[in-house]
């Protein structure tokens, strides 16, 4: 397989759908995404994966269950398996995802948010 | 564990050596690390780990046996398992690291350069 740099600006200018995570890159069964979040998601967690949400872009917020995250451009945290997570954006936020290739977007929720098959872009 | 944001810019800010990376996070036992590369590291490979680099700051040229990559700041590259790979940076750049927890900063290679206990910071 050819080794070819990613250019993330790139990358995010080619879609505009929210909440749908796009495959960039792939190491060690782990898969980096990209994603583009307006407004609210839903509460969920992650049985088996940790997840990294790393911002690009724009603010980010994270509910927990006991506090709120606030993320702004050069800032990530990694949400633990198991913990209940609710991002929500005011406005429109780039967002790089690091998680293991298994990991749903919903993660414990199933509904029209859903994403089982993200694109490679 | 408290659960935490980690301000990129900040921890850049907290060390000055170059050729070694300091662990930021850790996620499915996956490490994120921060490394300050300038001039020339040796030419290595990891036997059994993919190796995520990420320029944050600055520009990066990755020696491949058939090719040199060349990033900038928003651009990353994947080097797969049993490639062989030598960075280089004429000035200052900061990387960010996705790497198994097991990875050697030098791979095969053991020599003065080699970081085999990488602080957190």
């Amino acid at each position: 397989m050819e080794i070819k740099k990613i250019n993330i600006t790139h990358k995010f200018s080619s879609f505009d759908d929210y909440w749908s995570p796009k495959i960039v890159g792939e190491l060690n069964n782990q898969l980096v995404k990209l994603a583009k979040f307006k407004g609210e998601f839903v509460m969920h967690h992650h049985e088996n994966e940790d997840e990294l949400f790393y911002v690009i872009d724009g603010e980010l917020y994270i509910e927990l269950n006991n506090k709120t995250l606030y993320l702004q451009a050069g800032e990530f945290v990694v949400i633990p398996k198991g913990v209940s997570h609710k991002p929500y954006a005011p406005e429109e936020v780039h967002v790089l995802l690091f998680e293991p290739a298994a990991t749903l977007n919903t993660g414990n929720v199933n509904n029209s948010l859903t994403v089982s098959d993200p694109n490679t872009i």
